[in-house]
């Protein structure tokens, strides 16, 4: 098949200038589709003995290639406000951006044929809120069936640095790791792929790859523009050796190594998934830079987690404020989170994790409903220094209040009780709740906020508390359809009190998981759980708060975001529109 | 009472040289009590006007002053072969030195008047083989009742750099910080106190505090011997800054500050307890510095952990190897280890940690047979670069064959099979197991090693696997006499194949404490548990082991190191014949 794949391959790039002779037809699904008229530029390949090309593309027998997989998303588990994939193993969110229209695109690790991680491709999927989510189709396949699209991620080349874009201000470069594995791992190398209709079909550059080290363990690349330099910067993983490279590009073709980022904070087995970004820091004018890199397996509390470096990035090196270690979440399922490309560095951040953990992904009770994997909410991110313990990255809902259906309960001056909520009624089963604590002093940091969801049928609950000034505790171990050695049962987190009169929680849980935030998202947790009865009741409420002090509760429905798109039979078919041409 | 301390101080000066006059009368227990002979020194003082010096002691009402307080050790709860206190409350190990004599000194914060954490004082406890303790009196008391002993360290001054031991070799200094606290955190500083008598009975130093800072969060001194500059060298911490200090010292009496180590690792919410000790790197002829250090609150699994930075040392800075965050311990049951003085930086070293978490140590159920808190086992320490991640502490159990009491099961072809123990009759409840596979290869990386300990009464259990080159887990959730929200229930961590055939698992089960060892240390977990029913049977096997790959597996019953040492009444006394002259 080598032969077949080089002249492909420069077919490909041949067809690419001609765009009304595609080398390989989408539907119906097949196999490798030739066209009887470019067998004179395929041959001409074969003669010319060109080897460096790989652009050939595998599309596996059984999926749809010109269409969105469809999905029903009625299940018990299945999560009404967290992006999921219609059927099938989802991992890594990838190439996410924000139009100049404003519309938000989330790719993300994809496996179409079974519900366990393997056979990645980039799945797509589009939102105007980041809650309502439109599936498209697939949108970057491999190129043979012992290669893998890997993560990655995607930028707007609004200036045609790239040269791919002579005619258009909107094109998108998606930059990306093919990893090949046969009964090994082999060479990991990084690609780029363009895309002039918005984001919805791609081609393979020519010339790829772009970077290519020889080297088995080499992903995960996130690119940005730095304007400063102008250059196009690059973070991504030599994984095995605990190292974070930085590359520069002027055109997202020709690549220089600029630095090393090595051997900082957590180390697991491996790094993944670096996010370097501009970021702002509260009460400051002048943004920093963050990296986030993800760790897989050992993360302390097992399997895999994020941790974050502020810093300053000079364009060519990033270097840490200090030597610490600072955790992204205080739960285990909340790894390779990106950040969404095309916001200034002076506005809030936002990003997209992967709500799940690697010691237990695959076996998860979603798969009973033919899918595995959700995102965690899309979060604003911000930097700032809490008090005792200064540089935080804070993370917290973005706008939530986009997906209310219906406020529950509302109580601004709840005092020493509680209120109970049957909530069996509301149609997505999610709810966003916060108790906040405001008229606090230094001799009044007492007392506690507490929240159950219970199942009124099975018993079964998730229940947490947070002290005034204590530790946030969040407790999973109630619940019952799924018993794995690493599905820890309890987490919890040390708040720290602003002086600011004020102590905060809040959090959205959404059938299978549910997401915890403190004093705002200065910690916060995300956290699967799987109960054998739907849970359809809450109690929050606070005790041993001072009397001077003041509790506010309220607890709102949300809204089924998928429930809206299913179709007569209940299917959600998603975008059948964005067909190649 | 100010007066009377001062004026008590200068007299207790004068004793000193005069040791048949001691100012304070250890028994009956009351307070300070004075003798008319040293009238003339306290108006002598008064009227000098001397202010500077504050070693009044502060002997409590009801806590034995000239013997050891005694102890029932015959609780379910009680462990066998770990330190515990004799009543009461126990938590960081304190001051522990190995004399010429080859006796083990460990000395501890200790209440004892009440079973929480508070009115500290020195306990002290000495041992021949790390394992079965002589509990010894009260070593170093407040000098007020609203200050008190906090954590420290001490040193052999062999050579009598203080000029506290003209004619002995064997004098041993004591270094510890008082806290004064009233309704609020007072001034912190350091402190010394002498022993002539080989660590049993103390005097302070005349001259106190050695260093002052007027600081509230400065505490915690781990004082060594540097041959190299022939100094004292102190780490400390300056709790709320993330900063650990290193101070040197030519005569334990005047220290200079050298250098401060800063926000490396995990912060949590504040740093304690550093230890700067010389150790072997295996495969070296040259030994590497280690800091350690612990943070609580804010440890990732919540509470309080250490955690450890390998590096170099030049007699003034320390320097770790990388940026990296390493923690010790896999669980959350580990805090604040000290290790011994007087082991030379090429032997391997010897530590003890505080088994228990802030979380929730002052309310586990320990409590209602009058004790709260144990140490983890005695630990052999020395560095490794284990496959994959580089530069690990090994943590290993210190000579167990010590307490061997007899063997209950030893098969070295076990094969993919288990054994069921029935372990009621061991008198002390614990045991060491160790399953072994070896004759392993990079392609027969497969199957586990699980063990259970169970209550033939209850069905409650401890459950542990470890699957050969994967996620060693442990879960404690299925004991059921402590319901906190902070006791997680399950632990896990990743082990690396050495490529050198094996894969091991070992551990120490002792009635209310589980210690798990994998690959002899590389990965390591301390965790306590509490059933309503002892533990009483234990199943330990292996599946799925490659056929090429040999089992071997073997479990020990442990002594029961307290109950040769209980008198007729079934009371552990400890030793009565040190009373201060």
């Amino acid at each position: 098949m080598a032969i077949f794949r080089y002249v492909e391959c420069r077919a490909w790039a041949w067809s690419v200038e001609h765009p009304q002779r595609r080398l390989t037809l989408a539907s119906p699904p097949s196999s490798i589709v030739m066209f009887p008229l470019n067998f004179l530029a395929l041959l001409s390949a074969v003669l010319v003995g060109h080897v460096a090309c790989q652009t050939s593309t595998y599309f596996e027998s059984g999926v749809p290639t010109d269409a969105p997989v469809p999905g029903i998303y009625t299940g018990q588990y299945r999560p009404r406000v967290h992006f999921s994939p219609p059927q099938h193993f989802m991992n890594d969110p990838n190439g996410m951006f924000k139009d100049a229209d404003g519309l938000w695109h989330l790719y993300y690790q994809y496996n179409p044929k079974t519900s366990v991680a393997g056979d990645q491709h980039w799945g797509h999927a589009t939102s105007k809120d980041l809650y309502t989510w439109d599936n498209q189709k697939i949108a970057l396949w491999p190129p043979t069936n012992t290669t893998y699209v890997y993560s990655g991620s995607a930028v707007v080349d609004k200036n045609n640095t790239s040269g791919f874009f002579p005619h258009q201000d909107n094109g998108v470069v998606a930059i990306y790791t093919l990893a090949v594995y046969t009964d090994h791992a082999g060479v990991q190398n990084q690609n780029i792929a363009y895309s002039r209709d918005g984001g919805y079909n791609f081609e393979t550059y020519a010339n790829n790859p772009v970077i290519d080290i020889n080297s088995t363990q080499f992903r995960d690349p996130k690119v940005f523009w730095h304007a400063p330099t102008e250059k196009w910067v690059m973070v991504l993983a030599y994984s095995a050796e605990f190292v974070i490279g930085l590359y520069t590009s002027p055109n997202l073709k020709d690549w220089s190594h600029a630095s090393n980022f090595t051997h900082h904070g957590l180390l697991g087995l491996q790094y993944e998934c670096p996010n370097l970004v501009e970021m702002p820091l509260q009460g400051s004018d002048e943004p920093m830079y963050l990296l986030q890199i993800s760790i897989n397996p050992g993360a302390p509390l097992g399997g895999s987690i994020a941790q974050y470096f502020p810093g300053t990035f000079n364009g060519t090196h990033f270097t840490a404020v200090d030597g610490a270690a600072r955790i992204a979440d205080f739960a285990k399922d909340n790894y390779a989170g990106q950040f969404f490309s095309g916001i200034t560095g002076s506005e809030k951040q936002v990003s997209i994790a992967w709500a799940s953990n690697w010691q237990y992904t695959s076996v998860v009770p979603t798969g009973s409903e033919g899918w595995r994997s959700q995102m965690s909410l899309p979060r604003y991110n911000y930097l700032k220094k809490a008090s005792q313990i200064g540089y935080v990255m804070v993370s917290e809902p973005y706008n939530i209040e986009t997906v209310y259906s219906g406020e529950l309960a509302y109580n601004t001056s709840l005092g020493n009780s509680s209120i109970l909520i049957d909530y069996s009624h509301v149609p997505s089963g999610a709810l966003y709740f916060e108790a906040n604590v405001t008229g606090l002093t230094t001799s009044t940091l007492q007392g506690m906020v507490n929240f159950t969801f219970m199942s009124s049928v099975s018993g079964e609950y998730v229940r947490g508390g947070s002290p005034v000034n204590g530790d946030t505790w969040l407790d999973r171990g109630h619940t019952y359809a799924f018993d794995n050695p690493y599905f820890n049962d309890k987490f919890s987190a040390t708040g720290t009190y602003g002086d600011d009169g004020i102590w905060r929680v809040s959090g959205v849980i959404d059938r299978s998981i549910i997401e915890l935030f403190v004093n705002g998202g200065e910690q916060s947790a995300t956290s699967l759980f799987f109960a054998k009865q739907p849970l359809d009741t809450v109690r929050i409420g606070a005790a041993g708060i001072a009397p001077d002090a003041k509790v506010s509760v309220g607890v709102w429905a949300l809204k089924d975001t998928w429930a809206e798109q299913a179709n007569a039979n209940g299917t959600v078919v998603g975008n059948l529109t964005m067909s190649s041409y």
